[in-house]
């Protein structure tokens, strides 16, 4: 087992010669596709169509930290409510509530409280709060792990694109500060496969995976891109993606950058 | 006959280990598809461009309810009056007039009003005083399935997205605090073929399933699509469906998620 | 000869047991695509591109009523003035200055006044007017059948579509409180060839049928479509139709929704 | 030799019975497309891009009218200067100089005036000074045909559509007051093959025309289709169209509406 | 040598009965393409993409002037500066410097000066003051040929297309009132490649020129054509086009108008 | 070893005679594939959607000048902070930070400060604090080569596109006036391309490099175009590039311009 130089005790797994330190996510595929992991305490972007899995892996990101490395994790949920997450992962056999007992799982409520609503409305919702609220959580559970999941929830409920990128660039330094791996999710731009929602996104991000759901002769054909990794190598190229009873799963074939 | 965590007297078709649990829509195929039913308690999303068989589809969702499950419904109607569904719909064999008399099907009218319209211009409808009818109706009825058919008319009423957006998760928080199974119509953009009209309805649903009705050599071809179901499997791509006298049905073949 | 519940003396074809009552068209080829003609006391949109045959459709919709069923017509014109479908009809064979003289035809003339058009550019046009007068003509004439060319017009008219949009479902509600079964005419958006230009006119309607004229290898080819018809069965796909010295009909090939 | 219901002395080519009445225009094969001509004593629309004929078509217009039929002819010059046209036309062998020694062709300059562009900045231009222009023109010289080329200029010129619509209704009523047959040019919206750019021109026009200039393998190719002709039979579909030391010609072929 | 009617001493090619008079440009096989030249006295437009060639083709023009026609000429600098223009320059063997001591080129520096910044901002520059420095440089320079490189400049100069219309108008009324034969460049829309980009610049020229640089095979392959020549005949169609060390020239084949 | 006009030490490979001088980058391929290098002492941009590598191209402008040239150089950096950079560029094994020690490596950092937030949301961002920054580190380095790595940042952060142009103006002025030879990135239109993200830096710049990042079947193909050199020959077309170990390569196949 390697000791990177924040002193976390995970095992890097092909961080070669002219590569940044990396965090293996443990997905299957994921970490040989991005030779080794995931820009270690930096944020990455996870993007994809509706359904195409971004849920999913947010959280099984943070469940592989739980289960094989021993780091605890912290879910920001902008979307489903923590019970809907609770109850839709339940399938993939992740025992959050469990976690959520053992203190290695923490969720932040990012979604709309009955009372918040005609602020929202007003457009003068508080991310100050929310980040405290993350920055408490992550200091309380000594996580190493944190996943945003969806910023597109926060895009279309701001109506000022200006307010929201200001708020991103201080969430992502928040987050820098903590030492913390991210996983934030968006939605792509329907229609434009390499451009983000909302278009800002990207620029806060150290590395950018997408995630596709394209349609095929009698289905869909799910694919896995890592379209960027800041300061090293990863392979190119869509690569089958799965989500099975277990999770998902990538199976990177081919070259690379 | 299973029992469900809410004890509701469904028969639950497939309900495999690792699914949250399911209401059995009764539509022939449909469950099929779904590996067992939409998701039980929460609201599903039923888009397609107009004449792809929406309407059809959601009162069917009811009918089936009462013919089947002995489960009583409740029909929100946008678009169509009450009067007009009643009418189109009698050609399938549904006796929507004789269940309003058992007190199994219950209309709720959202339409327009005479003296409504004034305010719409204004655009001061109030869709408490709708959610409070609807509340109502499914107190009354004991219903455990509500139809809205269709969302794309609340849109084009209203000149503001932002209060739509509002409206809508105040909406589908009441239906999912009454426990209810419900099904919301809308419409797809033209032209985008996984984006809805007004972009944030997939936000407030658990499951989307898109019905197509695309031009083929010498007619229409008719498709059914589950595009996404948290926390659930279910079978991927577009499938065969069609529109008879006994009302829709899928066909459904092949592989899944 | 057929009766139907509303006592109209026409002779219903193929009105199967499954379907809403029909008002057969007379238009060579319409009722065997429709399965027995348009939604009798309903409004049909018929929608196509510039040149198409909208205008020339429903004159002929209304020189059927009165030729074949002995069912009187009016026909508001927003486009043309009457004088202008009177002589650009008249090489038809539709004698409609005699019908004017019998009775059985009526023209509402809904296009610009010469001390009308200050008003239109101030906003402040009247639809409230127009139906009255749409109102009294039917009650007059003891009009069956009612054709309205076109809603485009209104559109490009006004510029504010939430009134417009009123202002047509009053319309609507106007012909069907009086019972007649009607035509409206609207233009197709260009390059989309399923939604109508402004959007709303298809909540309107209880059936859709599109005309095209495409370009075709040395000429354009005609064709028209039943894209939809609520609570009815139909012919499904684009069939064949022209223009000709007696007017225009349709051939029906194939299959049904 | 015919004479129409207005007493002109034009002979009219293939009048069936059921067309409106037609004049001819001289241009070769233009009154073979049309079956005998444009529709008498009403708008045409002639509608292309840039650079497709144009301005060519309806001076060669006036021109056929001046040395065929004895028909005087006014051209209303908004894009060119009229000497512009003098020298470019003369190439054709139009003797434009000498026609308006004779009496027989007289120009309306409807540019850019030096003193007049401070007003179309602010919006003032005022087309009734216009309209009695071109009545004075038309009654002094006993105009039969009139030319308007091109109406997109006026467009760009004016920011307010609903004004000019306005002004193009009224321009349109003066000319059928006046019995004189006119021919408007305009522009054909980029990639939209059927619409016109301003989308209000045809609902002025009786008729409508279309030059298209497309690229083929190493050279132009010119087509010209008569797209809408209300209340009469034509040819369908595109047809070879040139322009050569002559000026403009089509060559029809094949079968009609 | 000719000796056309403003009596320059220019030979004029190809200047065949039925065309208006030409100014042979001296660039090779664009006087073939155009049956003798650009229109003399008037504007001619040259567009294309950025590094389509239109500041060496324009730069061509006047040199081509100086050195085969005795013709002075004024280069009126919008985007590159006239010492960018005379470094950029000098590769093609053209020496610039030199003949502004002969006093047969002059530039007009139309581009932003440090003290001009503020007022761009503000909306106020002058072309005014634009257009008494070209008519000084004519008329000091007695020059036959001017060219404008390029109007895309100032059109993103200046947010207001009314003024800049206005503006182009007057600079157009200008050159033609000095008499001299002029090249204006300008851009092509993207993606439309028969529009220029801010749509009005055609409006005020003669003829107009396109420049193309299409991606191929293993390469890009250069293009000229000549889309409208008012007034005259000319060869059709994409044509090659070269930028050697010797500057650009075309290689026409085939067909005409 | 050359000395070019102003005495910079560089040797200037294949500087023809009909070029304007270069510099050469020292990136491998690149210099082939312009003859010589970049415009010496002038702008030049590097375009090309996220991920294709424009980062690591300007860092890699900068180490070659070091490396192999002895010219020091200063890197302005707007989206990573010069941390980031530092060690995402370790891997290619330039040792920036001993560089900067040396004092052969300036950074200047163009993010965003916690203070500057508040300023950018109210537009009053300071970009001649920048500039006086940029002159301040070229001139106490005697830096000969500037990368400004992505324009695209500033326009994300202003919403005035007017004014980041007029500074955009003035910061290419102050990096030809300090005689450096200058590398800007910025982002390409999706969907477009050759047009730049704003549509306003390439007026700045005297070449266009374009990188793309095609999907191809299995992977990713990285290609670099000379899209424009102002004054002299290039090479013409898409050639291979990748990213590897070492940093970027060109691999120049064909033909010129
Ligand atoms: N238990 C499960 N077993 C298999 N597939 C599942 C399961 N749960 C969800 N899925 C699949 O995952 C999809 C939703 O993934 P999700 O991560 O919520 O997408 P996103 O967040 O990108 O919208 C579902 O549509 C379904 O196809
Ligand atoms: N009785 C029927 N028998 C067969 N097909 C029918 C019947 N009624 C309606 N349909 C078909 O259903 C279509 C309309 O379905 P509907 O549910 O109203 O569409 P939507 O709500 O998506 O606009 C009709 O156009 C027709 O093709
Ligand atoms: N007497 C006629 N004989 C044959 N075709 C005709 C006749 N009159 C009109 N048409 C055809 O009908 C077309 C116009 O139809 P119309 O109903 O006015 O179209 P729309 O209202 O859709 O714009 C004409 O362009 C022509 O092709
Ligand atoms: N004397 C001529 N001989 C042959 N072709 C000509 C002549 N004059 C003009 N043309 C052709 O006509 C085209 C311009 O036609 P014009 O009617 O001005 O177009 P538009 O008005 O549609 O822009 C020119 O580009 C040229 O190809
Ligand atoms: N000396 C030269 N030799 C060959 N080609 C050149 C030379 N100078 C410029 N070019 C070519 O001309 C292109 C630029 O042409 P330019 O007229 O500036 O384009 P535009 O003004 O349309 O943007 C360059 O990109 C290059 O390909
Ligand atoms: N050490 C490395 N070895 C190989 N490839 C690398 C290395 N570092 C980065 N890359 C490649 O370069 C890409 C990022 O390049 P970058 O210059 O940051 O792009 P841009 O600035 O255009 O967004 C990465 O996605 C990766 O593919
Ligand atoms: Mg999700
Ligand atoms: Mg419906
Ligand atoms: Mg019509
Ligand atoms: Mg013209
Ligand atoms: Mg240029
Ligand atoms: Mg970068």
């Amino acid at each position: 087992m390697n000791s990177d130089s924040n002193g976390h005790p995970s095992d890097i797994v092909a961080d070669s010669a002219n590569n940044i330190p990396r965090l293996p996510t443990g997905i299957p595929g994921v970490d040989a596709l991005t030779f080794g992991g995931v820009p270690r305490s930096r944020p990455t972007l996870v993007c994809g169509t509706s359904a195409s899995g971004k849920t999913v892996f947010s959280v099984q990101f943070l469940a592989c930290g739980i289960q094989h490395y021993d780091e605890p994790g912290v879910f920001v949920a902008f979307e489903e409510t923590p019970q809907d997450i609770r109850e839709n992962m339940a399938g993939f056999g992740w025992k959050i509530p469990q976690w959520e007992q053992d203190g290695t799982w923490k969720f932040v409520d990012a979604g709309l409280l009955p009372d918040e609503e005609e602020h929202l409305v007003n457009g003068d919702f508080n991310l100050e709060g929310l980040r405290t609220r993350i920055r408490h959580a992550v200091e309380s559970s000594g996580a190493k792990r944190v996943a945003l999941d969806s910023l597109a929830a926060i895009f279309t409920r701001f109506p000022n694109p200006g307010v929201v990128r200001r708020e991103l660039f201080r969430m992502t330094s928040v987050l820098k500060e903590l030492g913390v791996t991210s996983l934030l999710t968006t939605e792509l731009l329907q229609g434009d496969e390499t451009t983000t929602r909302f278009e800002v996104e990207e620029y806060v991000a150290d590395a950018v995976i997408v995630l596709r759901n394209r349609p095929s002769v009698a289905r869909r054909r799910r694919t896995i891109e890592v379209l960027k990794l800041r300061g090293g190598q990863h392979k190119t190229g869509e690569h089958a993606f799965s989500i099975t009873a277990n999770g998902v799963h990538a199976i990177p074939v081919g070259s690379m950058a």
